[in-house]
C-alpha cells in the first residue's frame, strides 16, 4: 500500500480564506495584512491593544531523536486540530521553515501526513519573505563594516578578528570559508571570512527574541561584529547600521497567520538554529497566539535536553512567559533506538530494546516534572510501522511508572487521532505548577554551565578546556557574566557524545568555546564543531522539484 | 525655502486600499493577491482571460543623462497622473528598486516630488520580495553548480569557466572578486568566484522577457553557467535546477499593484540592469498596465540610445509589442551639461550654453521617429532652478525645428503639471505609426552592432577586439548568432565615451567583449569594464535611516 505524499495531502486541502482564519482567531481587519489569499501577517500592536486574557501555553518537545526526527512539529499541529475537535480555542505557533533542507535533503518542514499547516508550498517557499529581510540585514551590516574598514577604518577594526559572517539561506558548502575583498585596492581589504545559512544568523535570534520594534533596534545596536587591534568589542551601533537593519525587519517582526489541514489558526514566525540558538519561534508569535487562543501550542527544536531547555532557561525567561504544559513526543522506532537497535531493524518488532530504551524518555519526563516543575504528558506518535504490542508496552509501562501517557494517530487522522492527547493537555492544564528555571542568572558562567550538566543532563558536570575558560574570563569582565546560556550540544544524546543513547550516566561535558550573541543577550557554549552552512547531497531535492504551467508545485516533500 | 523630502510626501498622501486600486483598474477580485493593505500581485492569467482590446502603450525614454538623472520615472508617473486628470483609463508601468542604491547614494526609485508611486517605503524595501526570489533562484543554481563539481563532476566542467555568479541585492565591494571553496577536501572546491548586484543577475533578465511560466522555465533551462573542460556550454537544465529555479520565483513572476500619489494604478515589476541586461520592467507587467489601461505608460533606463534602443529592439522585439507613442524627456540642467556647462554651474542662467546642448535632444528626437518610426514629443522636467528664459528658449527652439515639445511639471504640481504633456502624448497616440526595429535578426553578429553604431548613435561604426571577433565566431557557430544585441556602454555619451557630449560625430565604437546571456535570449556586447557590483560610499545612506516604534521609517530618500 503506498501512502500519499505530504504535498499530495496538502494540495488536496481546501483551505479557507486567510480573513475567515483571521475571524475566527479574533483578529480584526485593522490588524491584519494578507499575503495572498492564504497567508497574512498580524500587526503586533494587536498584543497591547487587546484585552483577552492570555491563553494556557503548552510546549511540545521529544525525547533525545534519531536523524530522522520524531514528529515534534507534526504532534504540535494534531494535539491542536485534537482541541479544536473537542471545543477548544486554540492556536499553534510554529517555525518557519528554511529552504536550505527544502532544496537539500530533508524536504519541507511543515508537519506531516493529516497534521500539517498549509499552503505548504508557500510556507517552504520564501514565506512572507521574513527570512530574505533577516538575510538583508545580516548583509548589510557585513557592507557596512567592510566598507568602514575600506573608508579608513576610522573604529581601528582588526580584520583577523571580525566575527561576523555573510548568509544566505541556502545550502552551499562552498561559502563556508571564503577569501573576499580580492581583486586590489579598489574592491575592498582581502580578509578570510565565510557565509552561514540565514537560520544561523544572530539577527535571526534577534528578531525572535525581540519583544517589540523598539527592543528589536536596541538588540540589533549591541550585535557584536569583531574586535579592534586593542581587543575591544566592535558592535552594529557603532557603525550606525541598526536603524537601516530595523527598518529591512519591520515587517519581518509581524508573525505570519497560516492554518492547519484542519483551519485551526496557525501562527509560523522566526526559526533560528537549535544549537548555536535558541530554536524557537518567535516571542512575539507565542505572545500572539496566547493573546488569541484559550490554549497556545508551540514547539522547539531538538529534544528536550536543548530544546525544552532553552525554550524555558532563555525564552520564557527573557519574555516573561509561564507555560502550563509540556508533552514529550516519542515513538516507538526512537525508544527502540535507545535500546540499541540499528536503524535498519528499526521497522522490527522487538518489545525487549523498546523497554531498554525507555529510561531516556524518563528521564525527559522527569527533568520537566522535577526540575520545570510543570506538568507533562507523553505523546507517543504513532508510525504505521509500530506493532499493537509495542504501543501498548509503552502505555503500560508509563502508567506503571505514574507518567501520563496518550497515543496519538495525528499523522493518519489528523485531529480525530488527537483527541486522547488534548483531553490529557486540557486535563494537565488546570494542574497548578511551579515553574522554575534549571538555574539562575547571578553565577558564573562556569556555575551555570555545570548546574545544566547535573541537572537536566545528569552528568557529572562540565569541563571548560583552556581557551574556554579564557573566554569565561573576558565575557565576565566585558560584562556578559549575567546572560543566560545557549548549549550547542548533539541533539542524539544527552551527552555530548552522540553515541551514549538512552539515559547516560557519569559523563562530563566538555565545552571547547564560549562566544558571546550580544544581540540575541545569551553565551553560547560549543561541545564539539557545530556545521553553521550544510551543503547539498549528491541528488538534491531541488533536482525532482517542479513547477506545471499553472504554477501548481511538484516533489516537494 | 525648503522644499519637503520625498518620503515627506509620500507619507502624507492617504492612499486608497489595494483592494480599491485594482477595482478602478478593472481587475476581478480572483486576480487579485493582496501583501498587506496597499501592495497586491496581480495573477497573469488575466492576461489570457480579459477580453479587453489592449490598451496604447507609451514608452518615456530620456536624452543622455547628467549622473544625477533627468527625471524619467518622474515623467513617467506624472504623464500617468496627467492622463487621468483629463479623464483617461491609465495604468503605469515601472522597474522595481533595488536596495543597493537605497543604502547606498542615490536613495529610493520610485519617482520624486508630487510624482511618486507610493508605499514608497515598501517599495524601496523588499517590496513583495521579487528581488530576494531572483537571488535565491541564482544561488540555488550556484550552489547547485558547485555541488555537482564537489560530488564528483559527472559534466566535466571546468572551475576556471564558470560564468555563473553569485548575487545579492546590496551594494557590497568586499565580494566582487572572492575565492571560495577552501578549508579543505569536506568544503568544497576552491576556485575564483565573485558575486554581482541581483539586479545585474541574468534571472533578472529572464524574468523580465518570460511570456508565462512555461517560457520562464524554458528560459532558466537554457541559461549558460560555464564551460566543460572541452569548451561546450553547460546549462542549468543540464544541472536539472530549472524546475527548483522556477518554484522558487513562480510569484515573483506575478506583477505588483500599487498606486500613484493621486491614486493612479501602477504596475511596479522587474528592474535588470540597463547595460549587461536590457533595463526594462518586465514583459508581462507592461502587458499588463496594456490589457487594464487605455494608456499604459512605461519607461527605460538610462537615454534613448541604451534605454529606448533595447526596449524597442529587445523587448518589444521579443514580446510582439507596439508603442504608439515615445515621450523623450530633457532637463535644463542636461542640455546645458551638454552645451558643456561644469556640474559647479548648472544651477545658473546660460542660455548660450543651453542652445549648444539641444543637438543631444534633437538626435535622439530624429532617432524615435526616423529609425524607429514612431511619434515623439519632447518633456521637458521642470526643476525649481530653471529660469523662464531657459525654458522658453528650449520650448521655442522644438518648435522651430518641427518638434513637438510640452513643459512637464509634475515634480511640483502633480498630475496638473502633466496636463500638456498628457494631452500631446494623446494627440499623438492617434497618429499612424510605422514601428520599426533599428536592425533585424539575420545579419551577422558584428553587423548588427555596425547598423546599431551607424543608425541610433550615429558613429562611423563599430571595431571589435581581436578577442570579441573571436567570441563573435564562437557564438555564431553556437547557434546564438540570431539573438538580438544589448548593448553595454555608457549611458553619459552617444558613444563609448562618457567625455564625448552633445551629438558627437566620426567616432568608433570598440566592443571589447561579448558574451551570450542565453537565458535572456541576448548577446552582450561590452564596450569596456562595467561594474556588476556597486560599493558603499564613505557615509552610507544606510546610516541615516531610522524607523520609529510604530514602524514609521525616516531618512528614506
Amino acid at each position: 500500500m503506498g501512502f500519499k505524499s505530504d504535498i499530495e495531502i496538502a494540495q488536496e486541502c481546501t483551505m479557507a480564506p486567510v480573513t475567515e482564519i483571521a475571524a475566527k482567531a479574533g483578529i480584526e481587519e485593522k490588524y491584519l495584512e494578507q499575503y495572498g489569499k492564504y497567508k497574512a501577517k498580524i500587526d503586533y500592536n494587536l498584543l497591547k491593544e487587546s484585552d483577552k486574557k492570555d491563553g494556557k501555553l503548552v510546549l511540545v518537545t521529544a525525547i533525545n531523536p534519531t536523524p530522522a526526527g520524531e514528529g515534534k512539529t507534526t504532534t504540535t499541529v494534531g494535539l491542536a486540530d485534537g482541541l479544536q475537535k473537542i471545543g477548544k480555542n486554540v492556536m499553534v505557533a510554529l517555525r518557519e521553515p528554511s529552504l536550505g533542507p527544502v532544496f537539500g535533503v530533508k524536504g519541507g518542514a511543515a508537519g506531516g501526513g493529516y497534521a500539517q499547516v498549509v499552503p505548504m508550498e508557500d510556507i517552504n517557499l520564501h514565506f512572507t519573505g521574513d527570512f530574505h529581510a533577516i538575510g538583508a540585514a545580516n548583509n548589510l551590516l557585513a557592507a557596512m563594516l567592510d566598507n568602514h574598514i575600506y573608508q579608513g577604518n576610522a573604529l581601528n577594526i582588526d580584520p583577523r578578528r571580525i566575527t561576523w559572517r555573510r548568509c544566505v539561506d541556502m545550502n552551499d558548502r562552498q561559502l563556508r570559508f571564503v577569501v573576499d575583498g580580492l581583486g586590489g585596492r579598489t574592491n575592498g581589504m582581502p580578509r578570510e571570512d565565510g557565509y552561514d545559512i540565514t537560520v544561523a544568523s544572530e539577527i535571526m535570534a534577534v528578531l525572535c527574541l525581540a519583544s517589540d520594534i523598539t527592543d528589536l533596534k536596541a538588540r540589533l545596536s549591541r550585535v557584536i561584529v569583531g574586535y579592534t587591534y586593542d581587543q575591544k568589542p566592535v558592535t552594529a551601533g557603532d557603525l550606525n547600521a541598526q536603524g537601516a537593519m530595523t527598518a529591512l525587519l519591520k515587517d519581518a517582526l509581524k508573525p505570519n497567520l497560516v492554518q492547519t489541514l484542519e483551519h485551526v489558526p496557525a501562527i509560523v514566525h522566526g526559526g533560528p538554529f537549535a544549537n548555536i540558538a535558541h530554536g524557537c519561534n518567535s516571542v512575539i508569535a507565542t505572545k500572539m497566539a496566547m493573546k488569541l487562543g484559550d490554549y497556545a501550542i508551540t514547539e522547539a527544536g531538538f529534544g528536550a535536553d536543548l530544546g525544552a531547555e532553552k525554550f524555558l532557561d532563555i525564552k520564557c525567561r527573557m519574555a516573561g512567559l509561564r507555560p502550563s504544559a509540556v508533552v514529550v513526543v516519542a515513538t516507538v522506532r526512537a525508544l527502540k533506538h535507545h535500546g540499541g537497535v540499528a536503524k535498519a531493524d528499526l521497522n522490527n518488532e522487538n518489545l525487549e530494546a523498546l523497554e531498554k530504551g525507555l529510561p531516556n524518555l524518563l528521564q525527559h519526563v522527569d527533568n520537566m516534572k522535577n526540575v520545570y516543575k510543570l506538568p507533562c504528558v507523553v505523546a507517543i506518535n504513532a508510525f504505521p510501522t509500530d506493532t499493537k504490542a509495542e504501543l501498548d508496552l509503552v502505555e503500560a509501562k508509563c502508567r506503571e511508572l505514574g507518567v501520563n501517557v496518550a497515543l496519538s494517530e495525528v499523522w493518519a487522522k489528523g485531529g480525530e487521532g488527537g483527541v486522547k492527547l488534548a483531553e490529557e493537555v486540557v486535563r494537565l492544564c488546570e494542574e497548578p505548577n511551579d515553574f522554575s528555571f534549571s538555574y539562575e542568572l547571578d553565577g558564573s558562567i562556569e556555575e551555570k554551565l555545570d548546574t545544566i550538566v547535573k541537572r537536566v543532563y545528569h552528568g557529572k558536570g562540565v569541563v571548560l578546556t583552556a581557551a574556554a575558560k579564557k573566554q569565561a574570563k573576558q565575557l565576565e569582565e566585558l560584562g556578559y557574566g549575567d546572560c543566560p546560556i545557549c548549549m550547542a550540544k548533539t541533539q542524539y544524546s544527552f551527552s555530548d557524545d552522540q553515541k551514549l543513547l538512552g539515559a547516560p550516566k557519569d559523563f562530563e561535558v566538555t565545552v571547547r568555546n564560549l562566544k558571546i550573541s550580544a544581540g540575541a543577550g545569551f553565551i553560547v557554549a560549543l561541545t564539539g564543531e557545530i556545521m553553521t552552512m550544510p551543503g547539498l547531497p549528491k541528488v538534491p531535492a531541488a533536482e525532482k522539484i517542479d513547477v506545471d504551467e499553472s504554477g501548481k508545485i511538484t516533489g516537494l516533500f
